[in-house]
């Protein structure tokens, strides 16, 4: 890594939970870059979140924020409906891309994000799947790999979170929620997702009204694996993701409660997080270091625009299964570009597919 | 119970590894019962068995074992297209009957053997669905009842095996190994099974030639709990049956490998049972303890012949679900005859559906 | 075994708690015994006791008893105090003998037994050390004896209930709760106590006024072998009792909790048991089905007496050194009779040292 | 924290495994520091610990690499009988300070070290007790602050490496082994300790010639809460700390392993980490990030080295118990200078006593 008098000139777009959280990560736990811009509509929410990076401006657009400094990077942390605004200009001008899922919310724009940022001499944009960073998903990926156990035949994954806010729709629960699952199965399993059926139990009444919650997406990759993933968002107790990958000599879990046993009042066991943020703190660290690590070489080392791609058409593919309540088989519009094959210079996180 | 001058005399039908199993059982290890006949074709067998019991005689057929000697209950251990020939006249003779799974292998043969058991005056047939008698299984019906945790929404069952013989044929992953989770799920749910539906992943290379292993198996109860029971039976470590129940607010978990905990060579755990003997023996125990007491009180306390047929009729359901590929809905030819309603009478093990 | 015909006729003397189980047990759960007669001085005790065994008399002591009906063996669950009073008569008569811990409570009468008992062709008393028979104290004693981690270097063993009465006193430590860890050591080390120190850390402000609890005790065995038992008897949450062996290569641990895991309110555990008869519940079924066994074949299958004299000389060193602070050399009066060497005749829970 | 065009200037005195580790530390991992300097006489491995930092110079001693650079800080790695000539120059000059344990190895120079010091405004040297940074380490000093079970009793440690070298003598059990508990034990206990004692159980044939391993060490604090202490070098498997606090009606448990569960060939379990760089690694990140930040606060956020003399005092007593077999009172020289009352200024890792 370059010494610090070359530190990564970052702008944080959107200063919501998730943009305040990187502005702080990148001011107190990264090594080798600092926040020069904080950019939110809301002038007192972009104030808040750079009140922590001394010396970072504040901006009410993007375009404002270049204007008013030097940027290397940027980490895109808006609704999702507007990284494409956000993803154009800073291709244009050659920055280092951290984008939080999802890439866009239609295939077209991914489309179009993809053929901009395939005129560069290389790919720019870091697509915030997380889950890649954690120790128990890349421990997974590498049993799969090794053959040791040998070919891994089904998943069953478990996503629980305690509650939801009344806007959250029965869409999210792929768009937003499963995402993660649709990114992390053929991360693990080594090749792509090809169809996708939903199957919806009975109605948890804790849930707010008119969701469908719980719900059941079988995903199938190429080879026959099939993930059984429970989206579950309304469960109370805190938030729980595990993973039991079943190969055909072994079966190996992760994502179970640990940290302190207490033994007290009857009971033994140990306290579940509250949230994502406990669960997959060390995860977003690792990544956003592992990005900045790769900017100041010129690349990315995680999830690319293609793996961006993928997931949002098979989450497309989700959204129709979960409606038509029909086994529905997943188009890709396009192979693979030559330019996304990362593999030869991604060391430990490469991109699918 | 009665005393042992009044012990309960067991016929044993079947000398095979589960007759001999009984065998062995009745005579260390239950109290208020003695084996006086084991009946197998293969005399060998029989004798082989009958020389755990001491004063046992041995006979090649059910008929020359009651012409032989006084008998007040019998075991039936055979495969089961050979159960009906047993029931019929055991029941003539009103005996107490522990039969067990699958009642019948046809439907017609079960409903026969339902009106036959209607003409006495009560229920004599138990069925020897032994998970019942597990502390785990039990342990979450209660919760289920309890509500604690709000209504049960999603069971995740794994029944793994570590390998089969040749013989072994896809049909028999329903009918020989998912007919526990078939009996199990209602009893812990407190409802029927509505419809049944089978998904087929990546195929273990370590089955048998021909065996299409594992499988999923998905079963819906009246109320929309949808189970999803993955049924495979090449694992090769050992013998492992699991089942995590999903509720509003809370998720349980049984069958864990528990024991002794190692740490060595780099690792630390617990071993896995090679069979369903190690996991289950003390539901076994149990379940004929429990039925030889109430055998003494001329009763049954477990599953009846009408579980059976409610098993058999999933189970059918089941194996068209398997070659169809399709979801189908279970129809059950009769409602419950008032016969069979023995909550009121077995105290703990109630009868389901 | 025998036929039921001819079961073992047990009177159980003293009907308290542990008396009025062993009724139970031996009606409901053993095979090949009932019980013929219930001793206790208090009559409705006594009569109470033995209306769960049809056909048992009852009698304010045993002389009574022993005229009223025929006895093959006898099971003690007196006071210790009252053991030799009823362990001279039934060691006279040659009855098979179960007889609760301690043997006696002092060495003396302790002599006196063994010598009583040497007048007969074998051993006919079993001491009820009951950890024995529980399957994680088998399989650490089997781990050292196979030598698969090296030697057994030391023992961490927690001794923990949730309270005490007020009548319990500083000695009931050592005697009363301690003495199933003085026999459980020389069981799993494979050789004797040699030396005892008691440690006295922080009393627990919830113990009865005066009790110093919890205490530490030190146990060496004859290769050196150090076991720090902790035995904490107001821990107020339940009941726990867990061993962890520390091996040359390797560290082995039972009595972890188990069952059913239940995640919810934002823990994730299992259930402790409330007492000792909860988690030791199994051993005792299968000590006493053991030494029914055993007595059919007229010899024991357990700890003898001379392991019942044995806990009883550490035992009193025990005390000496909790009152002392100092360690004290345990002094054994007398070598082992060949007269106990069970080891050829009983085949899985020998007799130690 | 200030931004990084004013990164901390780092030294790492000593180029051997640790100083290597905290040079690629502070020049990956952390934020708001870089490494300017690395100290060895062993150019070689100066140089090679170094080229992982861009723009370090090395030099063969730190007054060399003080008249060679601008200098805010150093992290001193080298054997602990070197520690006081780098301690004093550096107090000196006023640099931050962070002195891997133990601060000094003998008691004399540790009180010159905190005379010098006291001539400053305030604390400078941080010394590396990594655990007080664990999660688990944390969690316990919160319950026992929270009263929630009641006042502690005692704690059971193990504390189990892998294999020694030949060159580690039987002092070393104490001085660089149990000197991690030394310090932890007040740190959860929130109370000095008061007396030593040493138990040697039966020698592990494994550990080197000589060397007289495990043995276990008696730690007592102020209000008698006892500390078992197993220390354990040889235990072939691998790294293992873990801690149980006994509290008057909980017990609370950290260290345990965690990770992917893999079950396969019969066994079920997860894997031991080879030593303490898994197993505290994000430790190490954490203390070294908080005396970062602390040093850009100008001051430290950690143990202080009133918390090193403490801590030598007692191994000190703790060598003489070992040798002398008895049980040694601690005796502190001096009482604690208001000088390093730290608590109102460190917000989480409080120095003790």
């Amino acid at each position: 890594m370059t010494p610090t008098s070359q530190d990564l000139r970052v702008a944080v777009v959107g200063a919501g939970m998730m943009g305040a959280d990187h502005v702080a990560r990148i001011t107190s736990t990264i090594s080798g870059a600092r926040v020069v811009a904080v950019v939110d509509p809301d002038t007192a929410r972009a104030t808040a979140a750079a009140a922590t990076a001394p010396g970072a401006v504040t901006a009410a657009d993007f375009e404002e924020a270049l204007a008013a400094t030097e940027i290397d990077a940027v980490i895109i942390a808006t609704p999702g409906f507007l990284h494409e605004a956000v993803l154009m200009p800073a291709l244009e001008r050659g920055l280092a891309i951290l984008c939080e899922k999802p890439l866009t919310t239609d295939e077209a724009a991914s489309l179009r994000v993809l053929e901009a940022e395939q005129k560069l001499d290389r790919p720019h944009i870091q697509v915030g799947f997380m889950r890649r960073f954690d120790q128990g998903y890349q421990d997974l990926r590498a049993l799969v790999a090794s053959g040791d156990n040998g070919a891994l035949l089904a998943l069953h994954c478990a996503h629980r979170n305690a509650t939801t806010p009344p806007s959250y729709s029965e869409e999210m629960l792929i768009l937003d929620s499963v995402i993660h699952e649709i990114d992390a199965v053929p991360f693990i399993a080594g090749e792509p997702i090809v169809a996708v059926e939903v199957k919806k139990p009975r109605r948890n009444s804790l849930a707010p009204d008119g969701l469908r919650d719980p719900q059941f997406v079988l995903l199938e990759t190429a080879s026959g694996t099939l993930a059984v993933v429970e989206i579950n968002v309304n469960i109370q107790f805190g938030y729980q993701v595990t993973t039991d990958a079943v190969f055909e000599s072994g079966v190996a879990s992760i994502g179970r409660e640990t940290g302190l046993q207490l033994t007290s009042a009857g009971r033994a066991g140990v306290a579940v997080p509250p949230s994502f943020k406990e669960r997959f703190g060390a995860a977003y660290d690792t990544q956003v270091q592992r990005w900045v690590d790769a900017a100041h070489r010129g690349t990315i080392d995680g999830p690319s625009a293609w793996d961006g791609y993928l997931a949002s058409v098979v989450a497309t593919a989700g959204v129709e299964a979960q409606k038509s309540g029909r086994r529905v088989e997943v188009d890709y519009a396009m192979a693979k570009p030559a330019f996304y094959d990362l593999d030869a210079r991604a060391d430990a996180v490469p991109s699918e597919a």
